[in-house]
């Protein structure tokens, strides 16, 4: 457990074990229509007490989109409706977390980012427990706002073959993000124990992987591309 | 280059620099239809400069079958023709390197192996670079008769859909081993400036993943389970 701070603080051991409590919500939804985004969301709290009885406590988690079509308006709406969440609990925290988002879910082999981010942030344990509950319950609130208005505009839109197949394409980098790279998903794949089935529920039900696949210059796919090799700011 | 000797035997660095040299064949077949097994072979040799000028040599590989249904004769050809190429160098070979490939391909939180297995071996730098490299021979010469009569008695059967999505889950989990667990893989995307699409050929083009699957009991698909759960000795 002690792996999972990312702060890397050291604890103290007791007989080599470090007894922890752990507890979060997650959710994945990867839509059939190439229009409508993928979105993730997980909050997550832990406790863990060390050899001489100090609890030391966190909460993390973060939401994010992961577009197949870059849709600006979209965009600019979900990270808006993070901020506001954010931004009632200090101004510093949505340029934070946004970069944290960004820093987090990158592919280094790809050198490309899974989506165009959201929030991520993870060791959070002040001001206060209470606040910080306060701020993650607010964060939690948010992701109907954020994401359902943008499922509604879409979910009738009309799609093409190839669509859908770069859709498929864009899910195989998710596939490779979450089984190379997320932590969650490595520190549950270690927990003896675990339950498998929802650790990697978060998989889509279908991928796909071509050999040298590159879109051409200046095409709707060549535009997400850019935006997850480089990430945007999309609100001020 | 260090951690891609499986026996972790220590090398003396030079300036935190270990000047290496690497070589070697690999393929991966996935076929469409699911009534025939996808087939990987690599063979590979590196070479290591330690700071005292001393040279490290070795040979590694191995060929393996992943079949999507169980087919006892062609499991049986397979480790039967992988056998012969072995034995020709030492009785002790194939035993020691089918076990060695069960061990290898092993998706540990699924307790599951890859397929049905074949030869692996790495570190190999005995009896002699010249002994090695026929042995290593051997093994490359055996890939076509392995497979291909495997290919030419089963590219014509017919399949239903429900065959086609059970090869589908099967690939969900060769991506998990691949991008989890293997040694090539993970040595490839952390060596700089290696080529990714070289790395994730292995991927299969098409994957699928569902939540709680579990195939029907006495099934064909529990069948393959049951052998990739508990691998079989096919050649005695």
């Amino acid at each position: 457990a002690g792996q999972m701070r990312s702060r890397g603080k050291s604890l103290k051991a007791k007989d080599g074990k470090l007894p922890f409590c752990a507890m979060g919500v997650s959710s994945v939804i990867h839509p059939k229509n190439p229009h409508v985004p993928t979105m993730h969301f997980n909050y997550r709290y832990f406790e863990i007490e060390e050899a001489d009885g100090t609890k030391q406590w966190w909460f993390g988690g973060g939401t994010d989109l992961t577009p197949t079509y870059l849709n600006e308006e979209d965009a600019v709406h979900f990270h808006k409706t993070l901020k506001e969440a954010c931004d009632k609990h200090g101004l510093k925290l949505y340029p934070k977390y946004k970069k944290w988002c960004d820093d987090y879910f990158y592919i280094k082999h790809r050198g490309e980012r899974r989506g165009i981010g959201g929030i991520f942030f993870d060791d959070v344990d002040s001001p206060s427990k209470e606040e910080v509950f306060q701020f993650v319950k607010s964060c939690a609130k948010a992701v109907v706002p954020c994401y359902i208005p943008i499922v509604k505009r879409h979910c009738h839109d009309s799609f093409t073959p190839e669509e859908k197949l770069w859709q498929q394409l864009r899910r195989g980098r998710y596939v490779e993000f979450n089984l190379v790279y997320d932590r969650g998903t490595k520190f549950g794949l270690l927990t003896p124990g675990s339950r498998i089935e929802s650790i990697l529920m978060s998989l889509p039900l279908t991928a796909r992987w071509e050999y040298m696949h590159t879109p051409p210059e200046s095409s709707k796919e060549a535009e997400i591309l850019e935006v997850l090799r480089n990430p945007k700011d999309w609100v001020h």
